[in-house]
């Protein structure tokens, strides 16, 4: 996608040795990016959420292992770099899928060989992520362009964090649905829930102005009330992992709009490339760690000072305890559907959706 | 109650020809009182929420009335004073009822009689609502009580919003429960809702901070998580008008954290004087103006700056369009009980509960 009219992706190859990653702890109030050289330098990007987004999580890792490898190709080295990388973030589901990927395809081979194929191997990753983001977002803007063709006004999209292009290599999850709408020429407006503690919701808003796309920011709470109004016609979030039976963990908050979606008659989709499936997980609501992030992400907020400069203001001192789980878990049973790069599926679907794929795997 | 250790209300008469109030715009990050001298003065108090919560705001109204009618005790000066403390806000409705009162006791009077006697009328409001509120909470201690009684550990409540004693005259409402809980040894512990965009969940934390009530400040986002998780017992809201069944209009953002109270069986109550029960009133939904607020309120965030002074950031520029509605309705399907001075009613015995009193009135 573009910023100021510069082709970008979020993560790319910087020369052999490094991978050049935009700071989205910057965003949306300033436009810089790293360079990260030491599979230490990608760790401390994904803890830190400079790189953030389930799908580019996954991509990171990725070239953190071929970073690791440039530099010791050896069997420890490799277990180490697993462990490092798999350490950094627990919820996302990619991170896993790409480090086990990662790792069967350096297994095999004599160190020596090892470098170069992982930093081809992680390309492949990065160049898959954009084809699955552009296929997914072909299926998701299904519902979006039909709820068109059905009222013939604007279609009202509510989304939750930010799926666009900056949290996977290229395209978006659920924002290439929405990209995809308004590039045919769906007339579609968004909108964007703030997502706090960290704001995620302002990434997605400079995505859409930069794209052109109409949208309004609102506050986490106003959702239900729009639902209520009959002011929203779908919803559409990304995941940091989905169940086999479509139990959808995503961004703190995703819960209470699908609840809010289902009371309403509100489509509840999630857009998710395969890889974000964890086809190992029965029941999400036990069995995913659900990551508790640093109070200081509800006690600060991020923003600009009145002379335009990026600024902090504290809302709470030190001595107010904070609790901060960054995901939730959305049963299957407010989903409408899972959108994927080979369809979309209501919950009870998605294994049969995937089963050529699994059974060949 | 207390701040730093001295007795404060929200509002109090300064002399006899003015109020004093607490300027809650500038809470939690400093306490600084307001001189109220004229009935402009209290309207503009009103309108930017200076002086908040539905309570409060029914009796600073009645504190402008009296103040208009010491300038100027004529009919058509008793008509302005109602018409224009009513415009202030449109979503709360004990500014109606206080307003109403007010005239009511003004209109048989010889306008030379009017000053003296709206003065001690907006005393006796204000009285009555301490009393209310006193009683109100010592009924919304009981499931608070009972929840330890069950379970013999700390009770978890949740909050949204500010529905404490400076939301009111003293007391509070939802807070007054918690009050009276912790007062009588109940261990509770109270989740606190940050309440974006206005975040009065602050105000929450500092009200309970002064009165030792044990607390944790959550993301609005989290409420939902944490009662999947059975780490609610339950929820405490106030309200700015409750219909006659039952229905709920608070603070954006209640239906969504009453849908996952509903979700997940957590008893959910709303603890209101009985001036904020609009009898008049049968579809909350349909027939409740809500208040739609400037976009600064969503843009700005104010907090304490890096050296600990107040200080405001920008989280969007002027360019981003923003919706901010203040209030949502929560049906009365989803609420457990209305916790009103007379008792705790399930929504269609409200009208009951208040029978004999409204025959009389």
């Amino acid at each position: 996608m573009r910023v100021d009219g510069v082709a970008w992706r979020s993560i790319a190859a910087d020369g052999p040795h490094a991978v050049r990653v935009i700071d989205q702890t910057r965003l949306p109030f300033a436009f810089a990016t790293l360079r990260l050289e030491s599979i230490g330098e990608v760790a401390r990007a994904i803890r830190s959420m400079q790189v953030r987004g389930a799908p580019l999580i996954g991509v990171a890792a990725a070239y953190g292992v071929a970073l690791a490898m440039q530099r010791d190709a050896g069997d420890t080295a490799l277990a180490d770099a697993h462990a490092a990388l798999l350490a950094t973030r627990p919820t996302a589901v990619n991170l896993r899928w790409a480090l086990a990927r990662m790792r069967s395809a350096m297994q095999p081979l004599p160190p020596a060989a090892r470098a170069e194929a992982a930093w081809h191997e992680a390309g492949c990753v990065a160049e898959e992520d954009v084809a699955i983001n552009r296929a997914l977002g072909r299926h998701g803007a299904g519902p979006i362009a039909a709820a068109y063709a059905r009222t013939r006004r604007p279609v009202h999209v509510l989304t939750h964090c930010n799926a666009g292009w900056i949290a996977t290599v290229d395209y978006g999850t659920a924002l290439s649905a929405v990209y995809q709408a308004h590039d045919a020429g769906v007339p579609v407006h968004v909108w964007v829930d703030e997502t706090r503690p960290r704001n995620q919701g302002l990434l997605t808003a400079w995505e859409l102005a930069a794209h052109g796309v109409p949208h309004t920011l609102i506050a986490d709470n106003a959702g239900g009330h729009l639902m209520q109004r009959g002011e929203v016609d779908l919803v559409i979030v990304g995941a940091d992992r989905v169940s086999r039976g479509g139990d959808v963990c995503n961004k703190i908050g995703t819960y209470l709009k699908a609840l809010a979606a289902f009371d309403n008659g509100v489509p509840f989709y999630a857009a998710v490339p395969s890889p974000t499936i964890d086809w190992e997980l029965a029941d999400a609501l036990r069995e995913i760690p659900i990551e508790e992030r640093a109070a200081d992400e509800v006690r600060l907020v991020s923003g600009r000072d009145g002379s335009g400069r990026p600024a902090q203001v504290a809302l709470a001192d030190d001595a107010t305890a904070v609790a901060n789980p960054a995901f939730d878990v959305t049963p299957a049973r407010l989903v409408t559907g899972i959108v994927t790069e080979r369809g979309i599926a209501a919950p009870a679907e998605l294994a049969r959706l995937f089963a050529p794929a699994r059974a060949a795997a």
